[in-house]
């Protein structure tokens, strides 16, 4: 049941992405006492010239 | 007005977009009872190595 | 495995939301391939005075 | 930098949205190699008969 | 064409998301490069217990 | 603390998004009462083949 979406800059490997499902998972099924199948993780890799903080476009800080 | 994002895995053509887009609006517009053209949707397309599912990136299952 | 956004207008019922989930369900399985069971459809009813259309709140016009 | 968004059915107390926060922001944060001040996580409850799995309402499951 | 999604805590009032609605849509309309009707802001209010900040809940700190 | 998510058509440069995220920025933060620094944009340039409006995908248009 439930959906994670994590957005963070791109820049991890698959294993840091598998390392983050399995982690996630875990967490999730636990306290929202499902199994871990009817957990979703989506992770989206966003490039530091897309993701703006304190109006400034992260690939210029 | 109605908005509606799809985040499916990596896979699916142009056709079945257009197709996905032609029925989710129609039915979206009936249910919600406005014109076709107030519905906007959103297609992604998700590799699997970047989903999740039962603690398992879906690359791997 | 696929997951369906759905942001709507607040007003619709639960006849609706039953509705909107049965026909979204069938036609994303269909053309994702891959069965209803894997199909997630989370939907969000949204008052006007949160939804801006053409630099408006919806509720004011 | 990260920023997780979590979706889950509406039952879950304040208790274990407070332990959410801190596991999820502990394990995204070393695996994004960032501190965990840059870790934003929003979670919403979602009722069951807002959400559909296998095409019906999870309310009617 | 635009869609927008603000995601703050809960507090501000209507007046502030008609402002907010206003501004965002003269910008991102203007460098979009599109007519301002065809910009749609989603608005969500976030309780602060539904919000983690550096592996804390926002109403914690 | 305010995340932003703007989804538009592809074909913006990083100039724009550079203004985006500028301009975004100052009104959430002030309409927000909170510093720029807590406010996070977030940037999908999505395909016209992605994107559906009235029924079509936004390339067929």
């Amino acid at each position: 049941m439930p959906v994670v979406n994590v957005n963070w800059w791109k820049g991890a490997g698959e294993p840091e992405r598998r390392q983050l499902v399995s982690e996630l998972t875990e967490t999730v099924s636990r306290l929202a006492k499902c199994p871990p199948e009817a957990v979703t993780v989506l992770i989206s890799d966003v490039e530091k010239d897309h993701w703006g903080i304190g109006g400034k476009l992260a690939a210029d800080l």
